[in-house]
């Protein structure tokens, strides 16, 4: 049978409430599908920093490469906001991001029906929302130099950061985005600030002329301020979105809470080859972490995504989404998507009805 | 009785329609409140670039400088949009905030009683919504030097950015922010991507500092992904907003749309001294320019805004707000806001109903 070595990286807050269901859920479905999955557990954020004084350190990043796919948890939490830099647990999620090269974030934003109500927008605006946003996720002003702290000519102290893309690496997002839409319904909107930055006309340019290799799939171009208002006003024109890191992580967390289900939604992180990290859009969650009051379910269909994406095993991850939606039927429900009638069940309760289901 | 010498630069698309109303509006409003008003016409956006190759004539700055303030209609428009970036009506539009020096810009998201249902939220999210989001509006990547096209070391071609905060930039729109607040509910929430950008940390650290001054007003800080969340999730929860240029392009749009009455919002822009930019949020519309459907209210309100914040005049402004609640109360409305039960009117109509009610 097929081997795979996953490596867990809990993080904190709930990190490790979710990790553990979905770790569950991959070994039953794993002895199903016949995959043999083996688990490395790692330290990174702000547990990592506890631990080992940094964010992700050397031999959590070597077993991640090592290994052939990553499921992260959640990670951050008040402890560390007011570290240095260099002492935030985001920084080790970037480092992650950039010591595995996953330079393309997918991340779909999918009302379900069975959750429809659990939107803030009117359901005739809310229901069949079926966007995915691929979202640039090692480059531009995360990544780009120079930056930091500096005096301007007249002695004022100044804070700066450079928004920059090279050509390949718009180019290599734009294919996964062409790729993706292709498999959708065909329909890429590409979204910059073309009419004010140099960095979006540059963008613009780049993802115009690959999109002559994909004359099936229809492309336009809209504005970041107007992408926002649009998501909000009439969110079923969207199929697939693609857009650069800083836009794609406002976008993304906007597209997301129109579903009003940010406890169930996944997300993606693929270079061009070694593993790919896929985590759950929703943060650590300090506030309710220990209390088994989270919502597993993204994490869960992160795993999905996981045999999907980063394993080539789509039966496995059928398994899941239908497990997960099987459970939904069943009516259980944790507390940030529950509605009046249905089934309030706690973190590890919810894992266990997934199980019954795979 | 007061003189004032008003610059209106009506723009491109609906632009001349609205601002012949909201000129109507204030002819009869300074006439009524004793206040004289003289209003020079003056090219701008597209309209200049076809009239003299420049999207922002020396002459049009000058008048806007030597005037009291200026009130803007729209600009842009398809005809333009594959321009060069120096021959793009937007560019006119960041030389007159650059020329002007109007740092603030304060865009109201307010969800009128009359006008809840057109909020694409349910109602009971969207009623009572009332946010003021203070954009920094002559700084950050907007401005930021360096900036273009060039080559990486290995020679590949970048697009790029920068992203740049001085001291005093910061401390300014800060003030402002504040002092806003504390007329309004006394909360302001500073929006940046502190856990990333040094930008953003410098942002932070300096809107700290100047918090000392304004013990009575409360300060949060909130990621601007998380904002763009926020305002889909539970609108309710802001009161002022301050955030930089980029930040407050993208969210000031998603919270007006959120209010479902785009037609309907004004904006401020205001420097240290000297004349304010005062204009519709929305944009040019080319769709329906020149059809008479365009809804002149947000222009109107903005020539309130105008009364009140550039001229000082507070009962003229008033007198304007309350004549547009008192022609909604009527049941008059544009196509944009339009509901069953109410009295459908063309631009030019909404205008002569206002001027009933001033
Ligand atoms: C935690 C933070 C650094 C991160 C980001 O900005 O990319 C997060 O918001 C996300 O979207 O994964
Ligand atoms: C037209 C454009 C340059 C402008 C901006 O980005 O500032 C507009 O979107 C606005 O918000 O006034």
């Amino acid at each position: 049978s097929k081997r795979y070595t996953i490596t867990l990286l809990p993080g904190d807050g709930i990190g490790p409430e979710i990790i553990s269901v979905a770790k569950n859920v991959l070994n039953l479905t794993a002895s199903l599908e016949g995959i043999d999955l083996r688990f490395q557990e790692m330290p990174m954020g702000g547990a990592a920093l506890d631990l080992t004084g940094v964010p992700l350190p050397e031999e959590t990043l070597l077993a991640a490469k090592q290994s052939d796919a990553v499921l992260l948890g959640a990670i951050g939490g008040y402890k560390w906001d007011a570290n240095e830099k260099h002492l935030k647990p985001e920084t080790g999620l970037l480092q992650l991001r950039e010591g595995l090269k996953v330079f393309a974030n997918l991340r779909p934003a999918t009302v379900l029906p069975q959750l429809v109500d659990a939107s803030t927008l009117k359901k005739e605006v809310a229901e069949g929302v079926d966007i995915m946003v691929v979202r640039e996720l090692t480059g531009g002003i995360y990544f780009g130099k120079p930056r930091g702290f500096s005096k301007s000519e007249n002695g004022e102290e100044i804070g700066f950061n450079t928004e920059v893309y090279a050509g390949y690496e718009v180019d290599r997002i734009a294919h996964v985005a062409f790729e993706t839409a292709r498999k959708r319904q065909g329909r890429l909107c590409s979204v910059d600030k073309a009419n004010v930055l140099e960095a979006s006309m540059f963008w613009r340019k780049r993802v115009v002329a690959i999109s002559s290799e994909y004359p099936d799939v229809e492309l336009s171009h809209m504005y970041v301020d107007n992408a926002a208002m649009q998501l909000v006003r009439y969110p079923k024109q969207f199929d697939t979105i693609v857009t650069n890191n800083i836009f794609g992580d406002i976008l993304s967390d906007e597209a997301s809470m129109i579903t009003g289900s940010i406890g169930m939604l996944p997300s993606a992180s693929l270079g061009e080859s070694g593993p790919g990290v896929f985590e759950p859009i929703h943060g650590s969650a300090p506030d309710i972490a220990g209390q088994d009051k989270a919502n597993p379910l993204a994490t869960v269909l992160s795993a999905a995504m996981l045999l999907r994406y980063g394993l080539g095993e789509e039966n496995a991850a059928k398994r899941i989404e239908a497990a997960v939606l099987a459970t939904l039927d069943r009516g259980f429900r944790t507390g940030d998507i529950y509605s009046s009638g249905t089934k309030l069940v706690g973190c590890k309760e919810m894992g266990e009805e997934v199980l019954k289901s795979v």
